[in-house]
């Protein structure tokens, strides 16, 4: 398999998403080739990194050059209509063109999907394309989409995510009983809005669709449900509603942990012991650990990561991206919608 | 000042609410008296408390005797239409014939609005009431409305939302330039669905209100603005979101830490340090302290608890019908309303 990488994209640009690169070739031999898109006078120095030139790391990249950057703070209509030149562009291109099998960005979310919609179109039967994320969860995987592309959504388009959801949750995770829910303001039958009431009518009478009810979001990440759908404004208020609420405790723990390192008097056993539970504690909170959202609905895989995501958090977007081709996404997509 | 308490509200009922009222009694020589009502045979064996005999605070505490409770589970619609022997309809009632200012309740959240509606009705100029929640930020005070009274909400209902929760953040703050943000997924202008954005407008064309523009649901604990608004729908899920993400980081923080209780070898100074410290952060994000959120709208005060509350977040609950009584929340309302 073949991935193309916007080497440009994100808030950090090619310092992580270079070395992410080469360390998931470095995890997984089955990945032929990585094409880095670019600024070459910025990536190819990174290429000189000892893992590179020690191993047959450096043949499997191929840095295609790219003049100019998408800014996250670029207007997605600019983007689309006047700039082929960039990396976001010519990372979808080379996908586009066969030369990879998936294209991972952690760029301007408005122009990756406006760009990747205007380049692969939607795959037969889609109405609209969904941002599908992962949910950091104490159990399984769990899906959460729409999570952006669409703010205003019709039953009938709810019911078609919670469908290609479900091919989400088989392609990447084997699951072909999926359990579906929808997300609203409370459990009992009829505690949605007028969209989501239809949606549910519509799931019901899906016999391709476990539906499991209605599930409120204080157990969005209880995992217990597959997928979960509702629309875009609603998923990305959801979403962030829980990462900013990650983001503010590991603000409250660092303040109440005092560290050891900066206070070499207390630096005792005990006080490790406290700082490794702390750091655990941080780590498994830190939502950029299920990094790597999937744009569904489109005829080529797109993965969009966060766009402040560290390298360990761009290698899980592109290790996201090796899954669904190995899960066969766009398969899956396309037998679940024409059934 | 007097309040009714409905006392067998909730998921722990009397155990949590008359303890919680004595203890309120007791910091607050201001409030001449409690009306507890409910269930006689259980609450008046909680009244010989030695905290009640040894003071003046019995003397303050008036039982309200009801023979129903309204259950979490019950059809809020024929609580309304068959019920009024309920400690919640009999709290309410108390209210509405002028023998106590406030009624807070933890009972069943769509029994209580339909029932506060019927008894109270709105107050001149009110579109719909709306539920408005306090955010657990890290900074100042922060209110987000609506939690979950109105689902679908048209822009000009928005902007009376707005409008409200600014004289809440008055009337409990005294806080009289409020900055008011609208929920939504970006902060450039125009990134919000249909009624949003033209609740956004709305809201730059009144020159009563301090608009500041989008937030996203990452930045909702951030204490940047004084009032956020949103509809109903939204606002329910991603409150229930920070709930559910911070009830999530305090199981994981559990499981993590070792609690030095159950293992009395390791009992050392340097272990309660590390306990004061997860109990402190434990307690930090428990979003049971900021309990209480407030009915707006309606002709008289109703402060809604969260249904699980122990005694201490039923007394936070307690505090803020106080606080909306001290700082004449309804006055504040109407003056807003009428500008």
């Amino acid at each position: 398999m073949k991935l193309a990488i916007d080497a440009m994209g994100g808030d950090n640009g090619v310092s992580v998403t270079v070395p992410a690169a080469i360390s998931v070739l470095k995890n997984n031999s089955r990945i032929k080739q990585i094409l880095l898109v670019g600024n070459e006078r910025l990536i190819n120095p990174l290429l000189d990194d000892a893992r590179c030139s020690a191993s047959d790391i450096r043949s499997r990249i191929r840095v295609i050059p790219a003049a100019e950057t998408v800014e996250m703070t670029d207007n997605p209509i600019d983007v689309l209509r006047q700039r082929s030149d960039t990396s976001m562009f010519a990372a979808l291109k080379a996908v586009a063109d066969g030369q990879a099998d998936v294209c991972i960005s952690g760029g301007n979310t408005g122009a990756l999907v406006g760009l990747a919609r205007h380049l692969y179109g939607f795959q037969t039967g889609v109405r609209r394309m969904a941002i599908c994320a992962q949910l950091p969860t104490l159990k399984k995987n769990s899906y959460l989409l729409d999570v952006g592309a669409n703010v205003d959504c019709s039953g009938e388009l709810l019911h078609q995510f919670a469908r290609m959801g479900c091919a989400l949750s088989e392609a990447l995770d084997g699951n072909k009983d999926c359990r579906v829910k929808a997300l609203s303001i409370g459990t009992e039958a009829g505690k949605g809005n007028a969209a989501v009431n239809k949606a549910v009518a519509l799931c019901e009478a899906d016999k391709n669709i476990n539906y499991d009810g209605l599930v409120e979001g204080g157990k969005l990440l209880a995992g217990e449900s597959d997928v979960i759908f509702c629309d875009g404004f609603v998923g990305n208020i959801a979403l962030k509603s829980c990462e900013g609420t990650a983001q503010y405790i590991r603000q409250l723990a660092s303040n109440i942990f005092p560290r050891s390192d900066t206070d070499e008097n207390s630096d005792t056993d005990e006080n490790s012991e406290m700082d490794e539970n702390v750091a655990q504690l941080l780590t498994e909170i830190d939502p950029a650990r299920y990094n790597g959202a999937c744009l569904l609905g489109l005829g080529r895989l797109v993965i969009k990561s966060h766009g402040g995501s560290q390298q360990a958090d761009f290698m899980a977007a592109i290790e996201k991206g090796v899954r669904a081709i190995d899960g066969q996404l766009l398969d899956k997509m396309a037998a679940t919608l024409n059934r």
